[in-house]
């Protein structure tokens, strides 16, 4: 198994180098973090789910990465995961800013037990001037923390910049 | 003709970078798209210009960069084109956030017919936390995925990070 | 003598990394830039106290860098400076946004004397969407020149994303 973890800005080109690294495979599953809760997202939602190969198998699962990871079909030949970010920001919104959240510590265990790739997408927040809305510091600073654990954690990192992937963590064998 | 895209964040050392770059042609043109609509953008473009060397002939076009393109004197050895994010904001301030504009197809149209070297400075704006601002999430997207499609032209793509140049795209001959 | 310039996003690991580049000297001395001029402030002051090793002097300098560089003992094996944007941000609200700063440059004359590697940490701000706030604005732009002034002189320069250091200049023999 071989964790892939991809960053970025927003619209960086990030989802797009996911997909890519994933074309090839047949079998093929999609976990989508994102929740349409309001106009704007469902049509970032929408858009996204458009410029898909439809062989994607997805599933949508805002909170329970864990769980969608368990319940992945035995003939998985690959699974990406878009967007960690988005995952976190509705963990911090059901669970309010008292991290550790279980979610991430199950997510965490549960990555060592799939044995098909996993390309994972998240998001950098952390270049911009420091935000005045205090909860905005305190997401950036969980997202900026958890980056860290995955990218610790995947075999493979690569930062996304105006579409162009520089891969700056590599030990795959 | 060789296209150079250079990105970067504020105060990075972008602009700089493309003038050296720039350095040992003789014939040169700077394309400026920003409009010194107020004092502080009229104290940056004066700045900007002031560390020109004076041997750049300065076209100021904040639209219609695809004229100023097919504009260039025959003679022209090289041109820099500073900055394509204030170009995209100035198209988003005249026509609403409703692309594709005209503007930019006829942009990319008239790269291709560009015989000397362009070097094309542009901004980073997707790494910060997601503004609160509708406008502004919406100028960061369209920035970005311009900036996808002018890197993918691209012969040579730069990310300028505290001054220090890195080569992120190299397929030039 | 050599300097290592180390930038990157809030949360992306810099000072972590700096730290790890660090370990094996034995007399080491941490500059610590930062004020507790608020609770939350405070908690991050301790936090990162807690982090370090207690093997480190810790100076806390907010504004005098060269003098807190000028009185370091003669047997200090190894200096880490931390952070730069926040001693900039002292330095503008002591003396209002009126650059040059007489600490920068006596800070940059005081570097050249230094006998030991010094390692200094410093934040990415400008890769965001452009703040609304005049003031963030000034500030994102003199953090920038900041950057650029100490990465032009530091041997090695490294941007760290997601916890991956990437070294982006080395000039070391």
């Amino acid at each position: 198994m071989t964790i892939t973890f991809i960053t970025g800005g927003a619209k960086s080109g990030k989802s797009r180098h996911a997909l890519e690294l994933a074309d090839g495979h047949r079998r093929k599953v999609f976990i989508a973090t994102a929740e349409p809760i309001d106009e704007e997202m469902a049509h970032r939602i929408e858009r996204h789910r458009t410029e898909r190969d439809p062989s994607y198998v997805t599933v949508e699962e805002p909170y329970r990465l864990a769980h969608a990871l368990r319940e992945l079909p035995t003939d998985t030949e690959v699974v990406v995961i878009d967007c960690l970010t988005v995952w976190l920001g509705n963990l911090m919104h059901r669970h309010g800013n008292a991290p550790p959240y279980l979610e991430v510590d199950a997510f965490i265990e549960a990555l060592h037990w799939v044995t098909c790739p996993v390309i994972i997408v998240s998001n950098e927040l952390g270049l911009g001037i420091v935000p005045e809305n205090e909860l905005a510091r305190q997401f950036r600073d969980l997202a900026g923390s958890l980056n860290q654990q995955i990218a610790r954690l995947a075999h493979q990192v690569v930062l996304v910049v105006s579409g162009i992937p520089m891969t700056i963590k590599d030990t795959q064998p």
